[in-house]
This record gives C-alpha cells, structure tokens and sequence, in this order.
C-alpha cells in the first residue's frame, strides 16, 4: 500500500493522524499541488476527483476520500477504535465526524478559497460569500463551545475521528483564514490544546 | 424507533429509500420545516443542527445525519447490502457515495439556496455564486456519464447508497433548480431510469 499524500494540505494530515494514532506506517508520495500533479492524466487515473489523499492498494486499486480511507484501514487495525465499536457507536461517531466535516471544515474551505490570495488564480472568487462563511465558521466555533462544556471529546468522552476532522479544520482556519479560537471559548481552548498535545497531531 | 421525517426535502427521502429497500418500516413524524418546527428548542435537542432526517431512538437518544442514520440501520439489517460487506467494499462505495454527496449534492444544494425565491427571506443568497455552482453541476453530470458508461451503478455492479444519493440530488436540481440531464447523456439517463423505476423510489 502507498498514500498519496501531500504534506501542507488539511486532508491529508487528517489520514497521516489517523494513521499514527493507530501505529500505522505507511510509504508515502508527495503529490505536488501547487505544480497541478495531481490534474495529470496518471493521477486522474487513481482519483477523477483530483484530491489528496489516494490510498493506493497491492493490487493496484486506489481508495479516494479521507474518511473512506480511514474506514478501510479501521478494517484493517481495529484498534485503538476511532469510528465506533458497534452500529450505534458507529453511527454517532459519524454524526459528530459529519457534522465538524459540513458545518465546520465546510465552511472554513469556503472562507479559504473564496478569499485567500492563494486561489485567485485557481478559481473564481466570490469574496463576499467567503467572508459571510467566515461569519458561519465563528458560530459554529461557539457551538463547538457548548457541546465541548459537557464531554471531553467531540463526540462523546474519548478520541475519535470527529476529533481529528475538527482539529485539521481549525487549524488550518488559523493558518489560511486568519481563524483563530477566540480565548473566551474556554471549552474549545481546553479541547485544542489537548488534541494538539498528541503525538498524532505531529503526523 | 421513530423518524422524523419531511416528505418533500431530499434528506429524509434518502433516508425513506434506504429503509424501503432494506423492507424496514418505522413510525413517522412530519417536521413542519416552511413554519420553523425545526428551530423550536424540542427539536434542537433532538439535533442542534437542526436538521432532517433525525432518528430517534427507544431509549430516548438520536442520531442525525442521513449516512449516519444509514450506517445504523444497516447494522441492525445487513441485508440487502447497501454499504458495502466488508472493509474495501465499505470504503469503495463510501468514497462513491461521498463523491455524489460532495460534488454533485452539494453543488446542488448551494444552486438551490442561493437562486431559489423559497430562501430570499430564510438566507443571505449570492445569486452570482449560485449560478456557479449551477455549472459545476452540469460538470459533474457529464463526468457521471463517462463513468457510467463502464457499469450499471455509480459504485460499481450493484445499487448502493451511492445510488440513492445521486439519485435525490439529481431529481431535487430538476425540482428545484431547473436542472434537468441533458437528453445526450445516454448512460445517464439509462441510470436514472433504472433506479427511478425501483419501488422504493417512490418511498
């Protein structure tokens, strides 16, 4: 097995933490994003969707889209669990994965390709709409502080994948949005510092 | 179990088809979405995102988000499949049905909400941003139709959840945003009569 991977971008680090919080390695290959590697013909072939990460198998099929790289390799190391032990762990660890993925990271992508001076060539900007997601994106955080006053955890009170979704996003908020967690937010400043104080969020 | 249902929005329709192909029946309760029951503080805690469809279960807690509710019915009926048997599987028809939720569902969604009169009062809309997602749409049902032309189902031989996405996606544009398959897309529409004919289309 090889990862596509691409070290500067939010979805790739998602699977690399996924991967060290399991123990598992895994040879890589940096696709270079910024040079359109990832538009040629070659790697089309592995994903028609053009994103990082691949997961490419033995047999040479490829598995795009972060989480359905992580399922299959939750299939492949169950443990430590980060997905769910049973169908009903199973499913709301998905809620809360889902819900950081589209009313988080969602939003925060659109804020960062709407108005960073990074896409202008790439796409076209509608810079009004990305700062009325940026607006989205600071509620949510404040959401995020509520439900963070009664559990540890995104999704309950251990690590799952609804953690580290939520930690690539914010992050790279900061990095690409001038996002940051506001210091009132006590809960979510608790929750960040603890899930960057991981191992895996050096991955 | 009980489900809280709307009968004319895409979400619990995905939902509604899952269960009517696996023969499950479950109570129902309409959520009256034009007059705001999905923001009254009962429904919150239901689901703080506020959305539809939610399930509720017997001991009282909820899952949210429609693959989410999927994953869990399709523990407690594994059959017939519809996720996928085992962890390559689950992660190929995940990776599908991610593809059309992503890029064509969203796609539409954000046509829908940002041109449709329905949300002048309920969103900020940016018709301009509105029209280009229109044509991202249009992209993607020409990339459908390259990738239909090597199989009957959007995740390979068999019909998946990946095809009830697309298929609530597809006739949500035609509905709502005047989004029609264009008749040249042979496999396409080959596709979309296929899984319209189904009985549980009409769920």
């Amino acid at each position: 097995m090889k990862l596509y991977n691409h070290s500067q971008a939010p979805n790739p680090r998602r699977v690399r933490i996924f991967m060290a919080e399991k123990g598992i390695s895994l040879p890589m290959e940096e696709v270079d994003l910024m040079a359109g590697k990832n538009r040629t013909p070659e790697f089309l072939a592995k994903n028609p969707s053009g994103g990082l990460p691949v997961l490419e198998l033995d047999d040479g099929g490829c598995i795009a889209e972060s989480v359905a790289i992580c399922r299959y390799l939750e299939g492949q190391h169950p443990e430590p669990n980060l997905m769910g032990r049973n169908p009903r762990e199973q499913a709301e660890i998905e809620m809360w994965n889902r819900r950081m993925e589209l009313e988080l990271f969602g939003s925060i992508g659109q804020t960062i390709c709407n108005t960073h001076p990074m896409f202008k060539e790439r796409l076209r900007q509608f810079p009004e709409y990305g700062e009325a997601q940026r607006a989205v994106v600071q509620q949510r955080l404040e959401r995020m502080e509520k439900e963070l006053a009664g559990r540890q955890f995104v999704a309950g009170d251990r690590y799952t994948i609804a953690d580290i979704t939520a930690l690539v996003a914010i992050d790279i908020a900061g990095r690409m949005a001038n996002i940051t967690i506001p210091p009132a937010l006590a809960n979510l400043n608790r929750w960040h510092q603890a899930v960057s104080s991981r191992p895996s969020a050096k991955a």
